[in-house]
């Protein structure tokens, strides 16, 4: 074969899908059970599990700090550890456009298998589409995923009380500002990287407190004003934070205010909310500053009683404001 | 909200993502472990599991006999069945194009929502995208999807034998014949309904006889020919099907004739073909029958030594000929 892009006939179920799983799927992707090339994978469990799935659609397809790859696998691997299980297992789809570089295709399986490796996570089940070109935007990736349950508590908004610390665990907006940036080709000056990465080797140790953590969240689309509305509409409390806590780098403050953008809007890919009993709180920053993933992480705010299912945020002012949910769609596509 | 298309904003993760998954997909799926709205869903296994995936980019999105919806929990469940698993639990990622019209996703997920009500699966998890206008065809769907195990043994083309027989379970060529008809407007002066269905009513029965069915797998893309030729390679035998007894319906019959296309390359989503053991066939074929789903179920052919690795046909006329894996791509997005 010295088809260099993708035809049709790539998604049509026959040869030259067979030839683009075994010599580009399978090899990069190399383990025992996806060699199988089963109509799924069979897995052994004896207890219980957690299922998830996420679409991926990123434009573009590679940012600083990452690509469509490492996200499909950082994202649905992010899921599983803020349902509190491990990551073990994860499927991939990939629907892509007649005419797609397989030269790109193969850097981006590589990334996948790649970011996989590195996370402890096995791809082990799998489908390619391909459309007539115009159908799809080059490439979206579904990724769905199961880990094990390693609480013997179900994490779960319900737990949350007042008082309880909000930690965030990283820096903000970097993964919605670099593609962003990349997107739209904004010099800068300098480069913003995504903070795109899987989260279960900073995450999971912290479980072995059983009970500390009531909830964790991660802020990707609608960043970490949307998700903390969400807890606490779901709670039915309140929470306040502190914009002189939140945790954002130089590079994004100037960015932000270039463009105009609120970065408590704007979608992370490698950090995490966790609602935190307050006893708790401070040792477990002190157990995530260790870690390069958690450097930045900081108790942000608090969950209140008033006003329920609102979020608050106090400014370095000291005045205070309502942080309403997301309404409108200021940068698609960045996930 | 007075909305009646998608917008960018309803795959913000904002206050509009919100009300669509509330009002839509939580309203027409609903189930206790869906409405948690996690990031994952939690799942109680103590057994050997499977997990597969499918994404499904149909077009058009309705035809008769189905539409992507009722196509994306089938086509996972049969999945999941040839694995000889009993399918339990399904995830569901849709990736939409801004502008579409919510009064089809809202037919589309009635479908889904019947579709697995009928099948006995529940839908647990989700993920919605919207992308801009033109960077997808209206819409594609990811189903995930986990079974439990019913087989002690796992089915495996290894188990194959010479002397097995090759059951398949339906008449052929339905499903892609519908969508071709449809998509193409022709005007056969009939209609062609697609067979797409889940099939684990029909199936699961059988597996009861342990050991007797040695492999099984569903003639998607490639139809029955593809189908068999993957089997044959993988087994290093050989298969012969006899034309005589490969059921398909007159008015296929006739629509491939006029089309000049061969229903042996053509798309099924509601058969399935058997490997079994020469013993148990016929009285396998035999309990098919008595089902709906199985009425034109019957032994089509058997595996044989030579030639290694390829179909052989044997036509009407009692002439062989090799019939090859699908090479080009007659009919895209048929699934």
């Amino acid at each position: 074969m010295s088809t260099k892009i993708i035809l049709l006939a790539h998604g049509s179920g026959g040869r030259l899908t067979h030839t683009l799983i075994r010599n580009t799927l399978l090899k990069k992707l190399n383990n025992p059970i996806l060699a199988k090339l089963g109509d799924g994978a069979v897995i052994n469990y004896k207890e219980k599990i957690v299922f998830t799935t996420d679409s991926f659609v990123v434009s573009p397809l590679f940012f600083p700090g990452g690509d469509i790859g490492k996200l499909a696998v950082s994202g649905t691997i992010n899921d599983l550890v803020m349902m509190g299980s491990a990551p073990e297992y994860l499927s991939l789809a990939l629907i892509m456009e007649e005419g797609f570089d397989q030269a790109i295709l193969e850097k981006i399986i590589e990334s996948i298998a790649l970011s996989a490796k590195l996370a402890g996570v096995k791809i082990i089940t799998g489908d390619t589409k391909v459309v007539e070109k115009g159908a799809v935007d080059r490439i979206f990736i579904n990724t769905s995923g199961i880990g094990r349950l390693v609480l013997k508590k179900e994490l779960s908004i319900s737990n949350i009380t007042v008082g309880d610390k909000i930690i965030l665990t990283g820096n903000i907006a970097e993964h919605g500002l670099s593609v962003l940036a990349k997107r739209r080709e904004l010099d800068l000056g300098f480069n913003i990287k995504s903070d795109c990465q899987p989260l279960n080797d900073l995450i999971l140790p912290l479980l072995k407190h059983e009970g500390a953590i009531k909830f964790m969240r991660d802020p990707t689309r609608g960043g970490v004003a949307t998700t903390l509305n969400e807890i606490a509409a779901s709670a039915g409390l309140g929470i306040i934070i502190e914009e002189k806590f939140i945790p954002i780098s130089q590079k994004v403050r100037v960015a932000c205010e270039l463009l105009g953008i609120d970065p408590l809007y704007v979608a992370n890919e490698g950090s995490a909310l966790l609602v935190v009993s307050p006893k708790k709180a401070y040792s477990m920053v002190k157990m995530l500053r260790k870690q390069p993933k958690g450097l930045h992480a900081g108790v942000i705010g608090e969950v209140i009683n008033q006003p329920k299912g609102r979020l608050v945020l106090r400014t370095i002012f000291n005045t205070q404001r309502i942080l309403d949910m997301l309404t409108s769609e200021p940068l698609p596509r960045i996930c």
